[in-house]
């Protein structure tokens, strides 16, 4: 079976790392092991200054990891940007579903999560393409497809495993 | 041909980072694309708290990515510490050598850095097993093995290149 991969989309400021921070524990709780991706095309900053594995990366490392008992890292240069199937297949092979933070123009199943107090309107129109298939946010919009408060993680909770995790599982 | 894999080891404080931020960008130059692994049996942090891969792996992800157009990083839980092969078989498939730091109990074949300024006898004796191939020390000592100054990291470079690079190209 292959490891289904949901997208978390929205405008700047509408709160997905919020709602994920309420999503995964719940997910977790659940029983299941949740993979994170996020998308980020302007680059990124990770590790700290003045680290071994930091100054092995700025020495010119086309990969660098660091290994203890209970977690492995790695920061590796690209020739060209991953998919994230490409990703999903080298890095997300022991978990059970694999949510992305962006990737708003990649054809994955998306949740939109929109908040009127930040935006006009969201990114998805009702006659969009069918990659919509749940709407979170602070007011009742019809997008034709399943709508939910911002906050009620739960219920996304339980759209996703019904939908994604359920059927894999029985 | 398998990636060769080669240890830098030392007690603590010999310099194998600093002897690292030498020796990776000299055999950059030289055309190979390099791989770092580090060992830390006491654990590691990375990642800046705040930023939303931080967040997410604070949420209970058990593994989190983050991809930009020319680099991808991971962070990943694991059940039980992997091996550097495993390591090495996961994330280093597109480079030509990796080195680690660590790894002193390994089999690997070991580099050994000592600092007399430091510790008063290396790890390695001269009638130890067959894995150390070179001590690199601010005082001559005879181990049994090729000898250099622990600031020539050309030296080492040539080593490294005619022993584990160069009959892999030719």
């Amino acid at each position: 079976m292959p490891i289904p991969v949901l997208s978390i989309v929205s405008k700047k400021n509408c709160g997905k790392t919020t709602l994920l921070e309420k999503l995964i524990p719940e997910l977790k709780g659940r029983g299941y092991r949740v993979g994170i991706l996020k998308h980020d095309i302007h680059g990124f900053d990770i590790d700290h200054e003045g680290k071994d594995t930091y100054r092995h990366k700025a020495a010119g490392a086309d990969t660098v990891a660091i290994s203890c008992p209970w977690k492995v890292s790695v920061i590796k240069d690209v020739a060209e940007e991953l998919t994230p199937q490409q990703i999903v297949e080298q890095y997300f092979e022991d978990v059970d579903i694999v949510l992305t933070e962006g990737y708003k123009r990649a054809k994955l199943p998306q949740i939109e999560v929109f908040r009127k107090a930040a935006h006009h309107q969201p990114i998805h129109t009702k006659d969009q393409p069918k990659t919509l298939i749940a709407l979170m946010s602070d007011v009742p919009l019809d997008l034709g497809v399943p709508h939910m408060d911002i906050n009620d993680f739960k219920a996304l909770a339980d759209l996703i495993e019904k939908r994604y995790l359920k059927t894999a599982s029985e």
